[in-house]
């Protein structure tokens, strides 16, 4: 089958591998028909995610036809119509039974990272009852690729972690496809005010499309300053990184209001200051997150209920042949204003 | 001053009454510009509320002029446009102090009740600094009349006990006003279906204009059978009973899914049967309260963000002049379709 | 193998029966090392269970060593010592998803109810990998026996349900089992009062001895009154129903506060009055809950930690080959003095 | 009076000075009859509380007696015996309306630092009705005096936020006055061990004696790898951080566990490196907080009811005249091993 292979820093191939088979007794092998690629994919390209080794198929993300299940599997069979979670979870481990996927002793984000991913035809998954989620009939397969990884993400790491409320004001830090998740998804909760952050002129103009109050261009840097205006010089009541770098983090220490959340979305490399010298008395929250996706059955509800339409994200479509592509695309976003690009596999 | 003034039961006219006048510290005169008439108006005409007796000035929702304050109110000042809470607040007992402004030791419900009421050109408000909220410069009057009562009960008595959610589904039985407060304030939190139950198909058409996904006609006793088909057998998460008799109560007994709320915001004059042979093991919840008002503020933050229309629930209009008729007009409201009534008193 | 067995209403006898064997991938077999007998095998023999048929094998409760795992159990081999939760859950279905095993699709309160149980040699358990608990080194296996249902029973249902809080008023109406249950786990959260009510002084003689702070025997039928007199007129702020008629859940409603929650345990045969006309207004919580055993990991710890003793409630001990005898105790508490007895199965 | 002066950097002298007197009318007149010294005291005397200027009596705990009270105080009178909140209530703003007192905006952290405070025979209350707690007849006023700031600190700023539960694991980083205030109430819920960590073996021994299940000194610089080692290589649910410095708040990061909370208590000079390419997919939270004082009623419950015994923080007791005495005792407490010194004013 054909295949998107990472091979080491800065060289990736789509190539013939053979079929994923059956390991365990609680696997499937899903046939993908839509994927798309993720900023993380691009960190491991870059060579930043060690635990990703060459020779690995990437892609966490997908929707597909289950072609077999294994013996243990119950609750899905042949021809299921499936969304695949970024997160594999086991259903039995502690963690997995208090919630907390992410940190599945026997899996978490393994798919296209230490086990082959969704770029490709075929795609074998583990924990397959507790990591697959039926595709109601009808549904945009489009919309629910976006409900692997991307839309939980927003909403877990940066929606519920920061307490978003009818009547508060938020400030999101990062106007890229993760900060516009959070973006659509902040607004199930009808907050006042959402202020979006960002250095690029086009992403704050498709911010304002998605529901912002009002955004601001941090290239001057003056944005704590410019958002402390707009907040009346509170600063905001949830405060959502989804960049990943000091500069932002510590942005969002100046703008959290006392009492406030700092929700962390961003994937970071290295440490940043926190000022608890002026941080110590101010009764704030700051919180990391690997996504969860224990969301994801109530975000398939938004979808079809029509509260939420991830499909505002895509913003390019390619086939898997053109998948080379699809990563320039989606690499030099600056240019080609790619949000999310989906991958048609079948 | 003018005034509509309760006498036993069946009995009110509108007539002259003396100017209320400062008697504590921490009172305010305000001037009502606008009032309305509340479904517990009703109630008190019938005789069904002990506390209030004959001689009272009804009426416990509002919005005015400050005209006069005494020498402890330190937020407030003459000529602020305020709006008035139904629920008196004093900031400093142990139940105000846990937000539970309900059951104030020295507050809680006493506007036309206890004390006389906001129906007349001028009340007397208690503990001013915590019982009014200053109206934003620009606001819409008579969307914030409708922040006095009915809307934070729908709100807290039926939204947030009932704990709605994204992409839950939620029932409300009896599309009155109160019903309807909650129906508006429930998609705060983007639930992904909202039954509206009543008996009025009038009613129930303006539900489905307020945002009701379904609505059931109840008159031919089939409304649980009809409940459980548009939920697939399972019930509702959240049913909020907003008609206070025993049979919407036990309807709401058999509608609500297991792990559900059942959020009473109805007034009861009797008690109920709680089927508890069928309830012991479903782990649901029931709740009730009386308004707290703490969710005031918040609102205030919706309608001026756009994201609340209170006015949609409003029907007539009246002049302070013209009380009994706004009576007439609001008692007959299967006739009149009348919601909410505003009153100009100035 | 021995087994108890139910025949019907009144029937019950100590046979042989065929060793049960694995049906599922997911199953195991237990022999079990220690038994014990709920007030719910009680009523099954009263014939007011109708889901548990003639021929059942009861019993959801126990300690034992695994003999046999089915190819899909991972967690669990021969040898492994155990504990047996009375509810079986699959990890994977929705309720089992957000931690209400109870509900689980195709699990629940399934053992000596719709499949053979644990008063035998030998148990056939499904969803082992959730649904067993591994027991420490050096455990005490009698403590442990006690964790599979009467203390996550008074715990969950009662105490967490109850919002328990430390500084807080407790009142337990029943001081059985259950109710004792529900004493000793409130005690984790350091309430300033814990009230207990029975009709039994010497049940509420042990209460005492096990942290009740006051006790009232309520033959007199002024219960209520001497809990308003003990609370300086507010009542409780939990309130705990452990009996499961309609009498004691109207004295719940009695002496529950404003503010405060009734968390039912009781299994209820029959419907009870809601005085809905004098608790509309109180703003009051009332909760339902077969119990889910999702704190079945943390109450070990406090088990191993030394913060919680279940054998306090430990009375009698038999083999089972005396298990008829052992019904005759439990089944007359009043003279046996009985709460809960250890049955040896091996 | 004679009163407690601070004189800028490294000077403070007990001199005359004149009595208070009413100011606002919600002002009370409190006769100290004992006080005690804080950790921050020290901190004001080393120059680094810029708030406080020189001429400021010191000192934000105590209990005394109502000797006057203004015009608008409703819940004092002449004679009645307070405990006085180390945080200024107004009961009316925002931040006190949802139960943030130490934002009041008239009020918070004020005593003994921008206005006089209780190292003083009398002090004047702002706010006195939402800032002072009667003394129920026949309690130790000793003990509570440490409910003025360091048990509320230690309860909310730690335990509360650090969302101690039954069956978790604690660490607490700091075991001086601050750290075992956290310690006594983190036993309130039942934890099943909680690990001290310190440079001082004394202290260290004090806390095994206050209930720490273990203990680490931190000397040998390997603190983290103790304590992972004493939690199976997992880490701690909840981090105390009751120091204040970069090193003792890393080692809070090392020694999380995923999930985990680091609550911080102590009061920085410096920013810290938060190490978020190591927990940004740990899903952890870290919380700051000026104590509210939000529990003292409910802590008061608990001394009542013999849950906590706060006097077992005294080591000294001194009187007024002797009060720089005191200070040197406290501020050499590795050598005098004091923990909290009692100032009896009367």
């Amino acid at each position: 089958m054909k295949a998107l292979v990472y091979h080491g820093p800065g060289k990736k191939a789509l190539e013939n591998r053979p079929m994923p088979r059956i390991e365990q007794p609680t696997d499937a092998i899903v046939g993908i028909t839509k994927t798309t690629i993720c900023g993380t994919d691009l960190h491991i390209l870059k060579g930043d995610v060690p635990s990703c080794g060459p020779g690995r198929i990437l892609g966490h993300e997908g929707v597909g036809i289950i072609v077999e299940t294994g013996a243990g599997v119950t609750g899905f069979k042949k021809d299921d119509s499936v969304l695949i979670s970024c997160i594999s979870s086991c259903g039995k481990c502690e963690y997995c039974r208090k919630g907390m996927y992410s940190h599945c002793t026997t899996g978490g984000w393994i798919l296209g990272n230490v086990i082959d991913g969704t770029q490709a035809e075929y795609v074998r998954i583990p924990h397959a009852d507790t990591s697959l989620y039926k595709i109601p009939a009808g549904a945009d397969e489009e919309a629910l690729v976006l409900l692997s990884d991307i839309l939980p993400t927003g909403f877990e790491c940066g929606v519920l972690n920061g307490k978003v409320q009818p009547g508060s004001t938020v400030a999101i830090v990062g106007a890229g496809p993760i900060g516009l998740a959070a973006l659509l998804t902040a607004q199930f909760y009808s907050p006042a005010a959402v202020i979006m952050v960002d250095l690029d002129d086009s992403r704050l103009a498709t911010a304002r499309q998605f529901g912002a109050t009002a955004t601001v261009n941090s290239t001057d840097g003056k944005a704590a300053e410019a958002i402390l205006k707009l907040t009346e010089g509170r600063g905001a009541d949830t405060v959502i990184e989804a960049v990943g770098i000091p500069t932002t983090f510590e942005l969002c220490e100046e703008i959290v209001a006392p009492g406030g959340v700092i929700a962390n979305v961003g994937v970071h490399g290295t440490s940043t200051a926190l000022h608890l010298e002026r941080l110590w008395d101010r009764n704030i929250t700051i919180t990391t997150r690997l996504v969860d996706t224990v969301s994801t059955a109530m975000l398939l509800k938004t979808v079809q209920s029509g509260k939420l339409d991830p499909t505002r994200l895509i913003t390019h479509r390619f086939k898997l042949d053109a998948i080379l592509e699809a990563y320039e695309t989606f690499a030099h976003a600056a240019d080609t204003k790619a949000l999310k690009v989906i991958i048609k596999a079948s």
